[in-house]
């Protein structure tokens, strides 16, 4: 948690922006796992954390934009919460300590949408929250999740968006975590460990320095599905360990990196010459970010040096200009460059990510391969992003594309049989734009050529 | 997964339990974290894994009883699914290898209420099936929590709570995990080390053995908090470190252990004095424990046990039915003796506690103490619980019961003075009635005497 001051002031730019009515935050309840009593580990939801500060389930805030006041609601703990779960402080004290005068029973809601004036929520994510508007605002679930508030979501993420200096250092810190856990893996990369048995390490890793993965750990030989949460496999020789993993500290900001690492840390020639094209697209986007450059500008570039560089290999082949503008690299990599990140690894994606990502000027594409890049905008001081190009091989992508004849112009698929098996590489940092071009977020980076990666496996 | 023939022959049972109508399971969904994409650990729903075996979000079961046909519904995979989640053989063949013919889409559920037919479905824990039900059914979700099927969750908890040899083989490997956690947890107890450190370290183990841990890590020297999930502390010598935790593997299987080690190994005399009473406690109601024996009186039977200790240490007094009979005993274990364990480590909570572990014999106690046992019926072989007795000091309860003058005849409160601060120590180990008697599920026992722990420390 910050100092109240900050809360404080959050508040009172969030009071700004919003033209009248009442503002209503939920924070989230607990979520079963198989029964009501056995919760996954509780997340408050991040724009309660931002405003608010406080991390525990059950409680709600209000600001009455009309009569200048505010409000927390939550009940009081019983003696039998005392005993099970271990005391707090009141609420009272609780809402003092983040600057909040007047508390009052979660029940106590009701009174307020009862004023018959516009209550400003955002669109929830949580079905326990959907349920208690349907309850509250006496709808139905598609009005409720409809019904949230356009202005009040524009004015959150004006504000989250740009990183203050403390949400940097808390950033900060959850990169070195993030970073620990990489190394970790790294060195547990050897022939005939099971994908699992790593996967847990670093997940443990996260929980011991911080609150939790921010999000479900990738870490697999077959690299070339995005999200694979599949963690079966046992380590072979010859084959990559894509690592897509990080960490979410106390505070809740998230670190996200990916490694990919030859096991054993023994690259083949054809495994280096994939992991420098996309080492090159990465390096090269850090460069190219900067305020007033599009990020779109920047995944179309990246898209640029993997086809350049997989036409050298005899992958692709073509007009550089024109494979781009057909999209013929998004084969390759069908997802976007990067994500904004802050409290939520891919940040405020429940407040809508093309909200977040893309404005009146910067309009989301259509295009396969750029349909997919979560953020688009113009950059500005203060953006948080992640950098993340891949290349993949993708069977049944590749197979669908020769079957329909999509860009066959542009793609020898002889030459990609060679490539059956191969996984994909992706190589992700983090970054932090500046008023002068971009850094890393934790400045320290992670081993990211082939002979840095060896070296981490083997040291 | 288990052989098809096992969740035919359950299916097969089930229909028979059932008068007549349509069978609704309904498999769970993703939970969000933060956002919809990001999710917790998926779990799929306990009775489903039982009778569907089926380990992936998305499903629902049909049983029509009158027609006797069966049904699962669930949506293909789309090409953007396997890019990013990975392929999975198609609906048609994983429903076949648990014995079911025929699929249908997701959205034809509707189809089987159309036909106005007593829908038996359980009761909702999961706040999207709720959603989803409401929706289905075009009813408010008070009204559909309370429409449950009792005659269907009745008829799932009578066949869920005997074990089968294969489950206990499944219990069994569970245990082992859990063994390795809390030898690991006891090897870690050291002066200086964070809890939070050696929570994520089991907690990762638990992940890199099997699915997840069975339940929330509770890990404190403030172990007189009984659920206590805050490991914000450092360990200190002299104090005491209560660790309740286990695993769930990969077939979902629970095991629950917890051992109460001192810091560093070192004991003295008078946390080795409660321990050896909470060890006779345990060691008595293991064998006590036997088909035709209620648990209920198991529970008594270890109030009994831990009176006539604590009244040997002069902290209690009096006559000991007396003291029984008006309840004093759980000023120290505010708590239930043990649960039912298997699929859940509270063995089928969502359907009801008191429906799981009592019946028109045994039935539920109000009095403070017996009111948390879970389970209280009479055993029989098959029956898998946690005996799990505990002597804590709560600040908050011996002042509530020394202010409001409850059971001070058999309490000595000066005396207790002296144990501020001490915190508290459960030892817990999970059983399996046999025809003969009960013996433990993972047959290895934790180190359990003061002795015993402080070796594995010191190891």
């Amino acid at each position: 948690m910050f100092e109240k001051e900050i809360y404080i002031k959050r508040r009172e730019l969030l009071k700004k922006s919003v033209n009248s009515g009442i503002v209503l935050l939920l924070g989230n309840g607990e979520a079963a796992v198989n029964y009501a009593d056995n919760a996954y580990t509780f997340r408050q939801d991040s724009s309660f954390i931002y405003y608010i500060g406080l991390d525990t389930p059950g409680l709600a805030y209000v600001l009455d934009i009309d009569n200048d006041t505010e409000y927390l609601l939550g009940d009081e703990l019983t003696i039998d919460d005392i005993i099970w779960m271990g005391n707090l402080p009141s609420l009272k004290e609780r809402a003092a300590a983040v600057g909040i005068e007047t508390v009052l029973p979660y029940s106590r809601l009701s009174d307020f949408v009862a004023k018959n004036k516009p209550v400003h929520y955002l669109k929830p994510y949580r079905h326990l929250n959907t349920l208690y508007l349907c309850d509250l605002l006496d709808k139905k679930a598609d009005e409720v999740i409809s019904g949230f508030s356009i202005e009040l979501t524009k004015a959150i993420i004006k504000m989250r968006l740009i990183k203050s200096v403390e949400e940097l250092k808390s950033l900060e810190d959850s990169g070195k975590t993030g970073y620990a856990m990489h190394i970790v893996a790294m060195k547990m990369c050897q022939q005939g460990v099971s994908e699992r048995e790593i996967a847990g390490v670093i997940e443990g890793l996260a929980i011991s320095e911080g609150a939790r993965v921010s999000f479900p750990t990738i870490l697999s030989m077959n690299g070339q599905t995005l999200h694979n949460h599949d963690h079966s496999g046992i380590l072979a020789p010859g084959r990559l360990m894509l690592c897509d993993a990080g960490s979410e500290n106390m505070d809740h900001y998230a670190s996200d990196f990916t490694r990919t690492t030859a096991v054993g840390g023994a690259y083949s020639q054809k495994q280096k010459d994939i992991h420098n094209i996309v080492l090159k697209a990465l390096n090269d986007s850090i460069a190219l970010a900067k305020p007033g450059v599009t990020y779109k500008s920047v995944h179309r570039n990246a898209y640029k040096i993997i086809f350049e560089g997989l036409r050298s290999l005899g992958l692709m082949k073509g007009d550089t200009e024109e494979a781009l503008n057909a999209g013929a690299p998004a084969l390759f990599m069908p997802h976007g460059l990067g994500h904004a990140m802050g409290l939520d690894v891919h940040d405020m994606e429940n407040l809508g990510e093309t909200c977040v990502g893309y404005d009146d000027e910067v309009a989301r594409d259509t295009m396969f391969g750029y349909k997919s890049l979560r953020f688009g905008k113009r950059l500005e001081p203060g953006h948080v992003l992640t950098v993340e190009p891949g290349i993949y091989f993708i069977p049944q992508l590749i197979e669908k594309w020769k079957t329909e004849n999509i860009n066959t112009a542009f793609i020898n698929f002889e030459k990609l049989k060679a490539y059956d098996g191969f996984g994909g590489i992706r190589l992700e940092d983090d970054i932090v734009i500046t008023p002068e071009g971009s850094r890393l977020v934790y400045e320290k980076r992670l081993p990211v050529t082939p002979e840095e990666i060896e070296r981490a496996v083997k040291d």
